[in-house]
C-alpha cells in the first residue's frame, strides 16, 4: 500500500474523539513537532491512539475484548541455516509488508515483529465489533497474497530447495492491552488470549489458518464450511478444538 | 534502578562518535525536541543510537556478530488462565523489570517483549567484545533476582498453585539486525542465531539457563563447570549441545 493510499487524518481520533488530527501534508507539520505522527503499527492512526489509555483514559493498561492473530513464515529457519543473512532478509522484508497491508486494510495493529512471525491486534484502537472477522479476512489475504507471491520471491532471492508457507493462529476473546514494565516501557497485549492465538499458530501447517471456537463462533458466516481438529497444546490441562478458516 | 543512576549523556554516541549527547537534565531538552531521547530499550543510549544504520551507517540493516538472549517466565500460562488478566499483569511488570535492569546493567539492547517473554540482543548499539558472557551475567542476574522475589510476588498478588520460573536461552554468531519490512518499521534481530536462542531457550526449565556451544566457548572461564546435554530441537536437521549455564 503506497502511503498516498493511507487516511489524511487519524481514523482513531476521528472515531473515538470526533477529531481531526491530519497525519499527512503540510498540515501536518505542527503535529508532528509535537511527536503526533502516523503510529508505525498502523499508519491510519496516530501516535496518540498508540497510547490512548496513558494520554485520553489516564491507564496504564486496559482489559478489552480483542483478537490477536500470530502468523509465522514457514521453512525460514531451515533457509535460515543455510544461506546468508543478508540473502534471506529480502524475503522477510516481503513476508512483512504482505501482514502489514493485510492487517492494516482489516483495521488491525500490527503490534510486534518476532523473527519470523507476525502478531497482530484487532479492536485496539480502531474499535470494530466484527474484529475476529476482520482477523480471519485479514489472514485469508495474507495467505492468497503469499501463494501468488512465493515462487518468484525465492527465485529473485537466489534460493533454493525451501517450501516457504505462512502458518496462521487466530483466537478471540478478553485481554491485557497497555504498557507493561515500568523500567522498559512497551505496547503489549498479555493474557491466555495471546497464549493460545501463538499456541494455535504453532500448529498449524504451512499455508493453513486454525481459528478457535470463539472466532469460529463470532465470524460466522465466513466459516460455515469449516472443520474442527482436536489439539493438546503444550502448557494446556485439557485439549482444544482449532477450526481450519 | 531509577532513572538518577542511568547515564547522563549517551554512552552509545560517546563511545562510537565521541559526541557528548545529553540524555537527562536541562541541557537535554533542545536534543528532546528533535526527538533524541533516552532509548526505551537501553535508557544510557539515545534514539540515535537506535537508528545507528539509518542515521550514520546509511544501511537498512547490518550483519554483526552478536549474541540473543530470550528469557520466558514459565508457569504463566497456567496462571493466566486461571486468574483475572489484572491479578497477573502485575507479576509481569515485575518480569520484565527483572529483566530490564539486568540487561541494561551489562550493556544489553532489551529489543522485545512479547507476552510472557523477553528478547535482548548483546554487541549493539554498546559494541562489547565480551557479549557472550555479558548475556550469561544478566541471565545469571535475572535468575538470582527472580528467586529471591518469587513467592513475595506471588503472594502479593493474591496468587495461588503457581510455580513461576524464568528459562532463559542464550546463542551468539553472526545476524542481521537493523529495520525489516517497508511499510512497517522495526528495529529487529534476524538470523539462525535467534531461531537458536529461542529454541534453547524453549527447552530450558524454569530457574535454567541453557547456552549454546558458541556461548560455552565464550563467555570461559564463567562456565568452566558447566555441563551439556544433547537435545533434538524443532526444525533443525541435526541434535544440538547446551550447556546448563
Amino acid at each position: 500500500m503506497a502511503a498516498s493510499q493511507h487516511a489524511k487524518i487519524c481514523k482513531g481520533c476521528w472515531e473515538q474523539l470526533h477529531v481531526p488530527v491530519p497525519l499527512r501534508g503540510v498540515i501536518s507539520a505542527p503535529f508532528r513537532a509535537f511527536g503526533i505522527r502516523p503510529s508505525r503499527m498502523n499508519p491510519n492512526t496516530c501516535t496518540i491512539c498508540e497510547l490512548m489509555f496513558t494520554k485520553v483514559m489516564r491507564a496504564r493498561k486496559i482489559t478489552i475484548d480483542a483478537t490477536i492473530m500470530f502468523a509465522d513464515l514457514r521453512g525460514y529457519t531451515t533457509l535460515s541455516q543455510s544461506q546468508s543473512p543478508d540473502a534471506v532478509s529480502g524475503l522477510l522484508d516481503a513476508f512483512y509488508d504482505e501482514c502489514a497491508g493485510a492487517i492494516w486494510e482489516h483495521d488491525g495493529l500490527l503490534n510486534k515483529t518476532i523473527g519470523d512471525a507476525v502478531m497482530a491486534v484487532f479492536n485496539f484502537p480502531l474499535r470494530r465489533e466484527t474484529h475476529a472477522r476482520n482477523a480471519v479476512l485479514a489472514a485469508r489475504e495474507i495467505q492468497k497474497n503469499w501463494r501468488a507471491r512465493r515462487e518468484a520471491l525465492v527465485e529473485a532471492h537466489g534460493l533454493t530447495g525451501s517450501e516457504l508457507g505462512i502458518g496462521i493462529g487466530i483466537h478471540s476473546g478478553e485481554l491485557s492491552f497497555g504498557e507493561f514494565g515500568h523500567a522498559h516501557r512497551d505496547l503489549t497485549a498479555i493474557g491466555t488470549v495471546v497464549n493460545t492465538a501463538s499456541r494455535a499458530q504453532s500448529v498449524a501447517e504451512a499455508d493453513q489458518i486454525l481459528v478457535t471456537k470463539a472466532v469460529f463462533d463470532r465470524a460466522q458466516p465466513d466459516l460455515k464450511d469449516s472443520h474442527s481438529t482436536t489439539f493438546q497444546l503444550k502448557g494446556y490441562d485439557r485439549p482444544i478444538e482449532l477450526y481450519a478458516a
